[in-house]
């Protein structure tokens, strides 16, 4: 039978988990399960419902938006695959781990295209059967360079962007066009380590442990919201290369998980935070 | 503003979260947090909600099982520390960090009382003032010892005992007394080394990671319902005397977590298995 | 400047490394790295030294060998990269995170070929330009089928045989032609769940943590020495489907891991069990 | 038969191991483990023996020191039990853990005593035998308060003062007393949430993980040589007091394990880094 997945987020209020389950009732839909959590600084309800059965004629959108309170956000996910478009510059494990998984149907994701900004992953990308983008960046700004990536992205009509290490900074216009829809993989257990040569900079500190992290990009540099977090333990005898090969591991794990999240409708955003539902 | 907990597990039914949280509404209670799951293979349905408000005059927990198909379970969660009786052997790693947390309100217990075959232990569990029996189970018979344990238990009125490196294996009469009540740490990551000296087996097979279990004690040994689990790494140069002590923390911080996931009412048990909302 | 890692397995006995480092410091050798370790059980020694500087005109091997007592194995690891040939079965993950990796460098081995006894993984493995044999057990004995992997792989002279997920059991007379030198990914967490359908075990188990486990083949199924292992969290709310998905991702990490301790020349066997240093 | 360890740090040269391993087989001793290291950017030598055998009559220390170049460092460890003095503040978790730990023999270290500014372990510390120093730092400057803290200290002659959650910043003057021998544990994952509440600041930014940190202190605030880090997962639904019970259990083993290490001669210290050999 079939599953859906509704996504409320609205200011609390007493009641409502009673409307809304009271309205799936009605509708002759079976929860097969069901998160519900009240954020104390916002005060803002999140639900994930889980629900088999035909979803009736009239539209349960519509419906569920008249029973909750204004300033509220209900959504259906879509029963299809995501389309996802990959943004990548020349490392090669976060991409190639992102293809072998779409390939094999181990991802809830069909890959529109890769776009890079150099043309070393050409070739990979073409043997998987996807378009290759190279649009390099070279005697660009940084406005031409986007608009040159916008003009690329839009026919694809991708739910969401992957940057799977690429290594340039996006404009605040850039990331407007779609917000929280760009999912990013950065080389360190952020907030530590922000900015550039994360490995370096541990080694530089002697840490034991180095990390990855995935988030939505947000306008500022490596401030978005955490999807996903994991570590790797490391010692003195690991120089910078050694940190990055055992980096590299942790950070295209945490991508794909982070990304299985979002594809699988179970993050939510509020303000700096995520709410997951797993 | 009061905070309750309250547990349903039943049959699952179309409807069920909308008649509960119906039931709630009317009586103007907010829910903070819900979860739900539904267990596909024996189609149960588990619900842990918390809420916040006066309960009301009629009693709650008749109500809610009047809207519940017949073979439901409701239990409202006291809101008072849980008593814990603690048995323990030799060893003093997982009973005096139970101490200490519950001294030091890191844990929602109270300790009544601790029980060991052994005496070693007596002097540090009185300095934290609590009562000591040391009951011998040498020339007794396993019926004779448990009778004495039982002699001893009954007037602290547990609701939980937990088994700290209590190195008996208790009867199945013994554990038939306190059914889903009795929490054991096990030295090892089950279903792997089951039996004893699970860090001598451990050390022999060369593993490169040792682990602990935490499960709640059924009449077939080591087979119980798994709460918590966690590993540590090892290598070849940790004997099994450093297996041990390596173990030892794992031991004891799985134990905790477990015993507080209990503690916090987020734990049910559906056959041999836990369903853990947190 | 040239670095070269030499490997001493020998009984123990005083004055063995004052012998070999002197030896090592005539010849002018500067040793950049050094581990040495005594197995308490089988009083063996074992050495993993990292030298810089030209080796000299006169076989350093047979000089080290004439230094040490009867028994002793001295192994000059070669400065090249390693040969590999991979067997798998239907299973994309394994075989395609090594592929990625071995095409950019960031394992130190070369794709001899691989080998699967199902047609499905050829097109992906034809995209890395690999050579692809299909070699269905279909209406062949196990020796047969044997029979036909051998004359494969003989042309190959493969340092290693790498099973990603190849889901045959190897009899001893095959895994005898390659001692040491074929390394396998179990998907549990051994000695947990040995044998078929470990997910299935897992999930029915209840478990709170699934793993993964790397190990040199031997004819005893499932009980190779064992080189590597790791595990991720799981609970109550994953399928065997889920655990699976969750369980790949483990073991591809797993496979890698162990593959480089390997491929850097890291690890030793001494019985059942391997001495790595790293 | 009596196992010591010998700890050498020096400029890296050519037959420094020989020279050495060449001395102690002349004593008649064996190694049983071994480890060296040269680290890159210093080009300094690091060296942990571990020797079985009578020492001999002659001074090793001088004799060793006499086959290495200027600058360097040679050390036997003691082979008794170290002595420790413990600084607190009102948090039981790391204090408790300890006081435990050496009570029971898991750790290689005596308690000489216990400081606190604040009253509330003293009964805690009595109750397992140890003086308890409640010095106050009201109504004193921090030279004043340090004067008492050092006048207390002086007559223990302690190896090693440990910080468990000690919330006094130390002047440069009190750490060059001691160097390298007071242990810390930060309560994050440094470098991440350097400075004042690190669990209020981890659940501002949304993270996945908290982790905990010990090191040596320095002059430096949160910034001395790393020993040990290690780190927990958490999630949306934890406030700032579950993150800092969450991150309880990594503090008190995090820092278990660093003393661990320190007590068992492990840890070399270079410049702003460990090295390690575990």
């Amino acid at each position: 039978m079939e599953t859906r997945v509704i996504l409320i987020n609205c200011p609390d209020q007493k009641g409502i988990v009673a409307r809304v389950t009271g309205c799936l009732f009605q509708r002759g839909l079976n929860i097969v399960s069901n998160w519900e959590f009240v954020e104390a600084e916002t005060t803002r309800f999140f639900m994930r419902t889980e629900v088999e059965g035909a979803l009736g004629e009239t539209d349960l959108v519509t419906e569920l938006r008249g029973l909750l309170p204004a300033g509220s956000t209900v959504r259906l996910a879509a029963n299809r695959k995501k389309r996802i478009v990959i943004l990548a510059t020349r490392e090669s494990h976060c991409l190639g781990d992102l293809l072998i998984r779409c390939r094999f149907n181990e991802m809830n994701a069909v890959v529109q295209g890769v776009i890079s900004n150099h043309a070393v992953l050409g070739s990979l990308v073409e043997s998987f059967g996807h378009p290759f983008h190279h649009l390099s960046h070279e005697n660009k700004s940084r406005e031409e360079h986007e608009a040159d990536v916008v003009r690329v992205l839009e026919p694809y009509a991708a739910d969401y962007l992957v940057l799977a290490k690429y290594m340039r900074v996006l404009s605040a216009d850039f990331v407007e066009r779609f917000p929280h829809r760009i999912i990013n993989i950065h080389h360190s257990f952020l907030p530590a380590f922000i900015g550039a040569n994360p490995y370096q900079q541990a080694h530089d500190r002697g840490v034991k442990i180095i990390g990855a992290t995935a988030h939505f990009v947000t306008a500022a540099l490596d401030d978005g919201p955490i999807i996903a977090q994991d570590v790797v333990p490391v010692g003195h005898q690991h120089g910078p290369k050694q940190l990055a090969r055992a980096g590299h591991n942790v950070e295209k794990i945490v991508l794909a998980r982070a990304l299985n999240l979002v594809l699988d409708d179970r993050v939510f955003v509020s303000g700096n935070k995520t709410v997951i539902f797993d």
